[in-house]
Parts: C-alpha cells; sequence; structure tokens
C-alpha cells in the first residue's frame, strides 16, 4: 500500500439524524479494519497487541521433517458427505506425489471404521491416475462412516502399515477421535503427523471461517427456496416451507435466505421462537397471509427443539438425534389455519441430501485445493493434532484442541448476518410470546 | 475467542530436510494471523501499528446525514455487464425504501449516457415491485454504456433532479467519472453524495479483494475449460486452447485454471512469455504433446501484447483496444506444428460473452447485497467520493482516489495464487527464451 | 422418399440360435413402419385402414370461425404447478396477438376459483409485453387451484365478459371440468370454443404421447436419483431410496431410471409387488446388499398402495389421498434389516415440488410452443370441447371425452419401456411371492 | 384404442372468415393422423399402402445369429464429438454382456484411425467395470478422429481380431465408410455384421427424425442465445449475433430460436438470404433498430456461403471447409452502420465446442441407451450394413444406402418448423432483393 494515500473517508458534514433503519447496533465511524493481517511473532511481541490472539500463517515450511522416499501417508474421510471431498482428496495426492515426492499413499474406505482391520475394508492405492478424473463425482471415493472406533485398534493398524502421516478428512467428532488417536499414538512412542482438514457442511467449526462445501450447498439450498417461493405465489394463500441442514446453526438456512430473497421466515437453532401466542410465530404468518396472500418460511433442522420432549437419543456420530422440526411445524400450521377456518396451500420441502451429494461447484474446488495443499505443508513439516484453518482470508493452522473447545454458532446480536437476514425478510427480531 | 486457548501448534520435532516442492518462497513458522480485525481508532493510535494502515469499516451509523423523507436518489450502471448488477440495484432500492425510508429513487438508462438529458433516455422510477423479481436476470435492468460524459451535464441533469445520493456501480473509469462530477457538484455547492459499488469483472481494483461477479464468471469460465479439455483428449494430439476475460490481471483465467485442474498451461499479462526459442512456450508443448497425445492452454485476453505491433487504439471506455492473442496463439501454434510435420488436432474456445451475460450465483448474490446495504449506510450518512471495499473479510469504505491510483495484479513472485497455479498446471515458472 | 430406395435390411444369413436376453416378447422381422402418418380422409376410406383409427390433424387452418376484432379469449391454469405453464401462456398470446390480431386476451387467477366472480380474483390482462419475459420463470403467472368450481357460475361470468374462446391448462379433471362448463355454455346458447392444453407433469393422458414438463421433471428427478446414488455407494451397507411423482403411473420413475442407470429397483404403481415372502422385494434387496454392499431404490407415489387401509380420502381435484409410500418402504426395510441384525445406512430422498416448480427446460419450451399455436389455430377455427395431442410426432386435436375416457399407464406386459428399464435396472420382472 | 370413441373434432359451426395469420400454407380439417404405425408386412400387402413405404421395426428377435459365446464385438466412435457417445458405448457394453452374454469386447481408439493397426493405438477393452461411471462424461473415452483410412487395412485387423460384429457410431462419412469396409470384408468371405449407430448433431441423417446430442446441443446452443440477449438489450443499439453449429442444416439454430423465443433474425443455409439492398437483411436489421433499440441474430455457420469466393478446401472428413460466416456478419453489420453515421453495440458470441463437448442431458441419455440396445438387437440377428432409425415415435432398422442417399435439411416451404420459426421471429420470410 502505497503510504501516502489517505484512506479517510470524505463527508459532507456532520450526520445530524437519528438512524430510522432500525438495525439494534450501528457501526462507529472511528472503526479501522488493519490492512495487514499477517505479523512475525517478534513484531507482534513488541507491540500492544498479544502475542496469544493469532494463529500461525499455513504454508510450505523452507525445511519439513519426513524425508520424502520413506514417508507414508494414509488419508480418511469421515461422518456425513460433503461436497468437494474428492477435491481434497485428489489435492493431497497430487501435492503429495508431484511437489513432495511421496510414493506412498493409501485412503482408508469407510472412514474410521476402515482404519479397523478387523472390519475387513482393505485400503485403497491412491495414485496420481487415480485421482486425476474425481473431480466431477459428488461423495467421497473412498466413502465414509459414522462414529469413533477403539483407538487402539485403529494404532494397531497404523503401526503395522508404518504409516507416518494421517489426513483425517472431518467434522468435531473426527477431530476429537483424531485427537484421541494421537494421544494413543505418542503413547506408543509412534511417530505419526495427524493433519485435519475440516468438513462440516454446516461451517459450524470455531475459529474457521469457512468450510468447504459450504458454498455448493448454500447453491443447493436455494433452488429448493426457489421451488417453494414457486409453490408459495402459485395458488391461493400459497405457504412455502422448507427445512435445511443446520442442526445447531443457522449458517446455511441464513446464506440460503439471503442469496434467495424471497423468504420471510428464516427459523434457526439460535434464536428461540413461539409458535402460538401474541407476538409468536403463526399470529404474524396468519397476518401476513392476510396480508399478502403467501408466505415463505425456511426452517433449520436444529431450530425449535424446546418444541419436543427431548430424550436425547444420539447417532453413531454422539449427534443428539434431532425430533423432525419440519413435519411439526408443517402440521403445526396446517391446525393453526383449520382451527382458524382459513384455507391455506402448504408444500413442504425437505431437500435433504440432495444438498450434500452434489459435485463441489468451482468456489469450492478452489478452496478445496488450498486446504489440501497447506495439510501436506503441515504434515510434511512434522505439525500435529492440528486443523487447517482459515481466517480473514488467510489460511492458517489451528490447534484441534482449539477447534473443538466450542462450536461457531450464528450470534444474533451485533451480528451482521442476523442484520441482513431481518433487512431481507423483513421479520421481527422476536417472535416470542409478546410479555403484556 | 477464549483466552486460554493455546494456539501453538505441536510438532513431532524439529524440520530437517530442505523442502523439496520447488516453490520459490516459503513461510515462516513463525508468522502469525492476526484474529481480530477491527480496532477503535483510539486503540490503534497507541498500539505499534499506524494509524494509516487501515480502512475505515462499514456498516449503518448510528446518525445520518440526510431527512430521509427528503432525499433523492440516483443509481447508475456503467462499462461492461457483470453478474450481479440487477442484485445490487434491487438490494439498494430494497434498503433505501425498507430501512431508511426513501421514496425517490431514480436509475439512469445506459450508463453515464442517461445522465446528460439530451441524449433522450428518461431515468426510470425504481420501487420495491419494479425490482423484487430481477435477481434471476443477467446484465442490468438500467442497461449501459461505456465511455464517460461531459460532467458539466451530468451536474446540470443532477441539479434539475435535485438529487442528493447517486450510486455508480462500475469500475475504475466510472469510478474516475464519479470523482470528476463530484468535484464539479461541489464547485457549484450542490450537496449531493457520491457512492460507489466496485464493478469489475476482472477483479482487480486495488484494495478491494473480491468484487461481484468474479465468482459466477470463474464458474462459467470452467465449463469452456472443461469443454476444451474434453476435446483434446478427444483426438489425436489435441489441444484444448481457450481465451479468457482478463484486460490487465489474469485472475479469472488463474481462478478458473485452479477449479478445473486440467490446465497445463496458464498465460496471464502479469507474467512474460516467449512463444519460440529454447525454454519458450512452443518448445515445450510440443514436448508435452508428444509424451502425453493433448495440452490444454488457457490464456487471459491481456497476455502476450507484446506479440503486437501496437498503434495503442483506445475505446470508448478509453481502455486500450487489444489485439486478439487467442487468434494468433491459435494460428502460431498451427503454424509451429506444420512446420514440424506433426499433426495436430487444436480446437479454440472463446466464451466470450457468455461469461459475464449470466445472472449472479447465490455466493455473488449474497455478495452483492453486502456491498449494496453497506453503500447504502454510507451515503445515508452523508459520505462521498468512495467506494465500498471488502478487507480481510470486512466490508469497508474506500475513498475513490485510493481505489483508483494503481491497478490491482496477480503478484507471480511470492505469490500464493500463482503457486498454486505452478502447482497445478504442472507448467515452469518461466517460459521464455533460456539465455545459454 | 424416394422411391427406388430399398428398405430391406441386409443380413449375414438365416438366425438360428434362440435369443438368450430373457425378455419376455419379441419384435418379428417383418414388422414395418409406416413411413407416413398423415392422410386425407378420403384416401383413408379406400384403404383397408379404417377410417376410424385416425386423429385430426392439427395446424392453421385456411378459413377461421371468429373475427379477430371481434374475438375474446380468457386462459386459466388449472391444478398443481408444471414446468412450461408459462411458456404456454406466453406462445398462445403471442400467437393471439402477432398472427391472429386478436387484442381482448385475459387470464383468470388461481385456476376455475378466478373463474368464478365472488371469489374476489379480477383477471389479468395479457398483452405480449406482460409476457415476454416469462419464460425464465417456473410456476404460473396466473397461479392455480385445486378442484371444480360451479359452472353456472362459471358460465354466468364468461357470459358477463363475453368471452368467446378458453384456454384451459390443465389434467385430467380440469377437461371434465371444461366439458361440463361448455355443456352449460351450450345449454345457455353462447358461443364459446372451449379448448385445452393437456398438462400432466406424470404424462398419463390417454391418446397424448407426451406432455408438456414431462422432460423438464425427468431431467430434474434425475439429480435426486444420483444424490442418491452417491448416499448409497458413500456409506457400509447403504441404500439410497427416492419417491417420485406418478400417482397411478411411473412415467416420470421409469423415464428417470433410464436416464440415471444406477437404479437396481423400480417400483411402480402399474407393476405388483411384495414386501417378505420368498421371492418378494425385501428378501432380493438383502441378497444384493449382501453381494454389492449398496443398493438405490425408485419408488413412484402412487406404488404399493395395497400396504394401506385405503380410507379413500380424496384432495380438491378428486384424487384419492395416497398414503405415503415413500416413508413406508423407508420403515420397513429399516425393520426388515434391524430384525436381520444388518446395519444399514439408509437416505431417503423425497424431492416433491422441487421437480415441479423449475422452468421447463429448452425441449419442453419448444413443445409448449407447438402446443399452444396449435391450440389457437383450433379455437380460432371454431373447434370446441377438444384437447391438442401428440401423436407419432404429429400433433393432432383429440376431442375431451376421449382424452378423459381412461389413464394412460406404463404397460408392463410386451412393453419396450419396461424391457428397457428391467435390462437396466438388472431387477426380476416380478417381486411377488413365489408360491411354491 | 377403444373402438366406439370418436375422434371427430366438436366444432361451433363453419368457418368463414380467411385466416389473417399470413402462413403459406394451411391444414386442410379433412387430415387424419394414424393411430398405428406398425403393421405386418403381410397386412400391408393387402392394403392400398404401398410395402415399400416402411421401415423394418427395431428390437430384439427371437432368434439370433450369432452365437454369444464366440461373438467378438468392437466399437468405434468417429468423427466431431457429441453429447451421448459415452451413454451409447455403455449401453452397448452393457446390453451385449448382461443380455447376450457376450464377453469380447473392445473399444478402437481415436476413430477408423484406431482400425489401421500400424498407427498404433492398441483397443482398449470394454467391460461392465470399465464403462459403469461414464455417463457424466462429455466427449468420448474412446476418442474420435476424422477422415477415412484403407479399408483393406482396416479389413486386415479386424481379420486378425476375429471381430464378428463391429458398430461404428458416426455421421455421414463414417457409414460411407462402414459400407465401403463391409464390401470389402464380404469380398474376403468374412463373416461380419456391421451395425451403425446414427451420430450427427446437426441432427441432418435422412429418415432419422431425431439424433442424439441434439437435445443436450439445442439446450447448450440456448444459453449463448440468451447471453447475447442479455447484451443486446444491455446497451444503446444493441445487436447481439450468435453463429450456432450447422453445415448444411439449421435445425440446431432453428430449435434453439424457438426455445430462447428471443431471437429476431434466424439466417441458415437451407434460405437464401441477402445483406445489402431493398428487401435485403441489412435494411430490414436497420429499421428494427431504429424502432426497438435491439436485435438478437442467429446465424447457422453453413448459411450465407454465396458471399464467399469458394476455393472448396475440404478437411479430413472430406466437409468442404466453410468460410466463417459470424465474423463476414459481424464485420458487415458493423460496416454498414458505420456507414450509416448510427452507433451500435454489437456482441458476437461463437459457444462452438462448449455446445458438443458437454454430457449428455436426461432427454438424451434415454434415447442413446434405446438407440444401443436395438443396435446390439440387429447385429445380434446377423443383420448389417444398416443403422438404428427413428421414425414417428418408433425405432427402426435403416440400410446404410438409403441413410447416406441424401441428406436432410430444414424445408422451409410448407414446413412446420420454419412457421414455427417465423411466428417467434417475426422476420419476413424472405430477405432478399425486391426486384422493383
Amino acid at each position: 500500500m502505497t503510504t501516502n494515500l489517505d484512506t479517510r473517508i470524505e463527508t459532507l458534514g456532520a450526520a445530524r439524524f437519528a438512524n430510522p433503519a432500525g438495525y439494534g447496533f450501528y457501526t462507529d465511524d472511528r472503526n479501522r479494519v488493519l490492512f495487514r493481517s499477517v505479523y512475525p511473532e517478534e513484531e507482534l511481541a513488541t507491540s500492544d497487541f498479544a502475542a496469544a490472539r493469532c494463529f500461525e500463517e499455513a504454508g510450505p515450511r523452507e525445511k519439513i521433517y519426513f524425508e520424502p522416499s520413506k514417508v507414508k501417508v494414509g488419508i480418511v474421510t469421515c461422518g456425513g458427505l460433503c461436497p468437494g471431498l474428492n477435491d481434497v482428496i485428489r489435492a493431497l495426492v497430487m501435492e503429495l506425489h508431484y511437489r513432495y515426492n511421496v510414493r506412498y499413499i493409501i485412503g482408508f474406505r469407510y472412514g474410521y471404521e476402515g482404519m479397523v482391520e478387523r472390519h475387513g475394508h482393505p485400503p485403497l492405492e491412491l495414485t496420481p491416475e487415480r485421482v486425476t478424473d474425481i473431480l466431477g463425482l459428488g461423495g467421497s471415493i473412498l466413502a465414509s462412516s459414522r462414529g469413533p472406533q477403539d483407538v487402539a485398534e485403529m494404532a494397531d493398524y497404523l503401526q503395522k502399515l508404518g504409516i507416518n502421516i494421517l489426513f483425517t478428512i472431518g467434522g468435531d467428532g473426527t477431530l476429537r477421535g483424531a485427537l484421541a488417536l494421537s494421544q494413543e499414538c505418542k503413547r506408543r512412542g509412534m511417530e505419526i503427523a495427524i493433519v485435519g482438514v475440516p468438513k462440516t457442511i454446516d461451517n459450524d467449526i470455531q475459529y474457521i471461517q469457512k468450510t468447504f462445501g459450504f458454498s455448493t450447498a448454500v447453491s443447493e439450498a436455494v433452488k429448493a427456496i426457489n421451488a417453494a417461493h414457486v409453490e408459495a405465489i402459485g395458488a391461493p394463500n400459497g405457504i412455502g416451507l422448507v427445512k435445511l441442514m443446520g442442526r445447531h446453526s443457522g449458517f446455511i438456512a441464513a446464506n440460503a435466505t439471503l442469496a434467495s430473497r424471497h423468504v420471510n421466515y428464516l427459523l434457526i437453532p439460535e434464536k428461540d421462537f413461539d409458535l402460538e401466542g401474541p407476538g409468536a410465530f403463526l399470529e404474524h404468518l396468519e397476518a401476513r397471509i392476510k396480508n399478502r396472500g403467501h408466505a415463505l418460511i425456511v426452517v433449520a433442522e436444529g431450530a425449535g427443539q424446546k418444541f419436543f420432549n427431548t430424550t436425547t437419543q444420539k447417532d453413531k456420530s454422539g449427534n443428539t438425534k434431532l425430533e423432525d422440526i419440519g413435519w411439526y411445524l408443517r402440521n403445526r400450521i396446517m391446525d393453526y389455519f383449520a382451527s382458524r377456518g382459513m384455507e391455506v396451500s402448504l408444500k413442504y420441502i425437505d431437500p435433504s441430501y440432495t444438498i450434500r451429494a452434489v459435485p463441489a461447484n468451482p468456489e469450492d474446488s478452489i478452496f478445496c485445493g488450498f486446504l489440501a495443499q497447506n495439510a501436506v505443508h503441515a504434515a510434511m513439516a512434522g505439525k500435529t493434532e492440528m486443523v487447517v484453518g482459515f481466517w480473514n482470508n488467510i489460511f492458517t493452522y489451528v490447534p484441534i484442541k482449539m477447534a473443538v473447545a466450542e462450536r461457531k454458532i450464528l450470534h444474533t446480536k451485533r451480528s451482521t448476518l442476523w442484520r441482513a437476514v431481518l433487512a431481507t425478510t423483513g421479520q421481527p427480531d422476536e417472535l416470542v410470546i409478546r410479555c403484556s
């Protein structure tokens, strides 16, 4: 940046009127966005910025830890499918092979299940020829599975195969598993670098601003929303209702809402709402139908769980099994209008797996490439118990412990994203019962 | 960020081997990525970080300058079409109408041409009803034109219409025009805020990390590349050649190359190359064809202009008219192989306008919404002679003077992007004649 | 056809081996396909081909019945949405306006509901400007509704408005309604031509080989199937299950199966199947999972209704309300494998409205244009109580009485389509309990 | 068809007004479309319909000629790429393997070039595993080449390999080659069935109403047209010009025009037009630009060849090399308006190979499957020197001699298709210089 350029913004004069936009919070004119994001540790140490408030920058290191000709690499994809898995696998293999001259690369099949020998899923040998054409394919050529496996059994198999580097592509549970496995390996004195590529279609891993597959998933979700919009305006008192992914965070639903622009109500896990009563959702919906003749609702799967008598079943990944808010909402809306004697035409769409089984879009493909290359750089340099992150436009290395400490959620207070959602939907910030 | 979380990365031990990857530059383990990007001016003033190295953060201000009921707003789209123009127009109108209660909004037709009354393009009245369904449409409902107009005539018309806020959606030339117009208005004592929404499909505006339409353009470009790939592998000695946009910067070509993964040579304006001679492009291409039987080449339109006897014609926007590197390269390759007696099957694809005339993808739609909302926030607060920027994941306000001071280019030294291109294509960093 | 060209096929000699393909029926070498489909009535009368076995050919007539300047036209879209509705509306308006100089065209809103004045949906005026840009939109700009209305009330409104031509775009129920309305109008001595454009996303109208929207619907259905395929192969013992439209006929499901090629079982209303027992579906499925590790199932919504205690509820269109075979099958499969102690990973996809709310693909757009133009030709020539048909590549006119006399179904005996399904899926022709 | 159903159309009365639509020809009320297309030879022999006016119906025969366990099959794809090639290859292999138990199937690489041993392209072994996942891929896994090869050399190689069945997937030139090769084989006493699957993206093979890839190509062409439309309306006096495939016939251009609905002028090889002079194209274009401010033109590559001094170069397939009508038209239009002092903004799009390198759409995929299965039925039954055809919705067998006797063109007199084009574009039937 040429130093003599002035970044101060010209104004016509002092602002004098109160902002009528009704947003809960405002940005101060004096807020400054740093031009530079990356600093050497030493420089930070001498400044007022605490050194702790930083991540290590990702990238190839001048010196590496492993001797390429001797290193043995394993790759595993765990948990639910996500657009871009094959892009990550391909880029890992290509970078290892062509840049680091690594010749032994295998892929474990069916997630952690394939890392336990007795399950009988022999690993796949991964070469550039094998992976060169997998970009256009959804899913994972290694397949996947849910749930943890015994770390001792996994360590046994790694030891037997002589693996030095393990790339685990997965989410929260996968990362916890990787950590436990790494600790078991250390206990045994095995020298193995375990590096995660964070995978969460919900984009809910903390300290990682964007995860792969998210852009693609949002694009697909928009199609379902647009279909619901067409149905809603296509019938008298038409209501479109779309359920989208998002167990604990409404990022897909919120971003798809912003992209579609037709949504009138967005319901997400992070924001409480009531159904009946003054100020609650159904009353508001009724008013809108009367006024405008149609309405479009998007609900994230984790929203409104308070309506269920949660007996907290868990699936194999340890995720709490959610009750189906989509059908519940559909029925409650139908009942409500029936009780009012209003005829409505409700169309319910649950695009489910169609959103995650597609190939990555170009945006995600590029992103997957960078994630995988940086994962290789880290592992070859001997770094371990870490995931590749992305922060303020820079790729970073984040300790697994830190990434799994808490879950990223969509903040609804002082949040630019939620503010944009309210502006787009026109829904009130609160859809809970008003206390009179 | 919970303060007690340790961001240091675990390693297996000291890295000891030289990195064989052959990248020209490496990242230091001690490089730190700041967690926080935004600081109050005061805090920065007391730290070692110079206050000048910052941008003003975008967002709604608590107080605004204009009285909503009296403000008159004009919108204009200039220069070449770009995916997302209608998204920006829609979001400007919606934010002005629903959030700021502005009721007078007009759109000038055919770019700056429509801001000169005698050209006879009456402005369009813009209301929520008029713009609600324009998201799915490519192009701009206001249409556009190239080239500057007389600032005095434009100021006359603005004065006559009583416009207080002008949003100019355009690139480099448009921004310069906006600045000149603003200065003319000041001279006349007119009170008018002129705020730019940066539009450049080439993504080449300085201090703005990402511009709208770019993601969509890359996605479309990938389709052309994939078609060329299919043709190249579908014939004996098949060569696919694709020309993409990029007058001065190869961002579209580079990103489409990363997304497609099949490209063997990327030629961009920022990187010199020779055609014939030892070490030059054609010699390398010949070797590849002999080895592999096919090749895929992507060239940005501004590349290799040194091959032409530049008589520096300019188009109406003041851009230098480029000779067609696509056809030139096609002919040179054909001639070269003919002279060698090698039969090749070259397929040339120039997707041209098909890349920019499509509707914005969801990624770009969302981005357009934020840009437009932040433009409205700025203008209503009385800010002027500025554009909305995006820096390290934060929306910013950038003085026009600064944004037009230089052009953003794709750096090919110490560049993460270029490094990824080399890794993907496998092409040598230099394709110039070797001095023996 | 040049008469001296010989159409006889050269053979190497007499065929001597029994065909091992196992198809239930075979084509005779002596079967001949007529070159010409259309004959003047007179010519047929003198031949051995009975004149009754023909349809009237569609097309513009040299003389017309209505005086263009005086004719008043109404258009109505009824029943469920279908890709191409807007294409039909647009083409009707364009042909009427530009070719027949008709100036009064209105669109009734919300189906037959809008043809009853007291419901308060004023009709929309339809002009070329209004419809020129509606091609890219899913749904119907006129909206739709289900169910019949009182024919007297409809006739009242038509009479009041002075409508001479009514185009009804809809399916079986709509056509019956049109017929009843026409008879009421005749009784009143009203001179009105009622011409149907057949609309059925299920493609189940008799004597009409292909209906608009079907090609688009199949394309969308393929996406859901492909997603289910990716999920099925992406997990240990993965089962993909997709429910598609098709209340009484499995055409969408069968064609999507042929296009996708990954389906292992297709279940349709026209073909009986059992779930448990020797030779039944679940036993076969179990064997496949054990053998191949994954399976992909497509079921049409009207299949397997015998499993339900049909209390024969009807929806407003008079269609019997179907029990949800998708969920039922999902649960039965899960229970079956649970009872066997086999762990499977079943992914259920119901793409529902996403299939019908999209815009028409180019194939359907073209088809819609021809249908609409031929509808206009018929109505202007004074033809009534008919629909436009398509038979052996020729557009025809079919009496409504004939079109509604029975429903078109997918034959599973001596059927080319079913034979292709069996070849693709590899499923046995019969999945019913074997009698021992 | 239930015999007692009456197919006569109800009318309001005798048509009395002349049809104002201005179409050159009209359909007679007495034209009848035969319900049934297929008849046994014997039945036809006794009727007034000449037996010669028929094709043999395609389908599996009860007896076959070759013993499956001994038969050796070769497949070759020739000429330009076309969407669906991989679908055809896959379906041939699947039908041969699973239905006819054929175990020896090879694919020749690079077209006829691969059938000459000395060119050194060893054939590919084709198994179900090899082809199961090729549906999503554009191009041909066998690759292709243009031009004939020496029939003696090809026969040598077939003899050496012991091939009994050869499937040639290609167009006019390929079929002629197949015929010559068959005659050479006969001369040698080789027993080989040669069956063609007709491939022509231009859909210009006579006696075959629809060829595979055409639907996909039209869909892609529509995208280019829509982009040109957006550009045309996006600039003052905007002109969009799109060049599409169609060397001798304008089917792609005409169908894409019907699907897009925005085209104002369609220029095809089958219809003469002049550029300058009264009544010619440019005069008409000028009037339109003045009236409407924009225009959209589609030209097929074979149109207007009369403007060139044809030195009749031929490409390797024996096709006359065409001069580029797209660039020629672009320049003539620019010059014309320059000479008039009218400023226009012309955007030229040549989508070229992007149209043919994409994967088949579902419509084409299904069609490819039927073509391939019927090709297998024919070859296994010992039929030879024939191609699979499609006529009035029925698959047929057509002698190669007949299929190559003349080329299918788009008739512009008494043509339903051309009539629809005129109705859509609004262009005059004649754009030639008026004789005064």
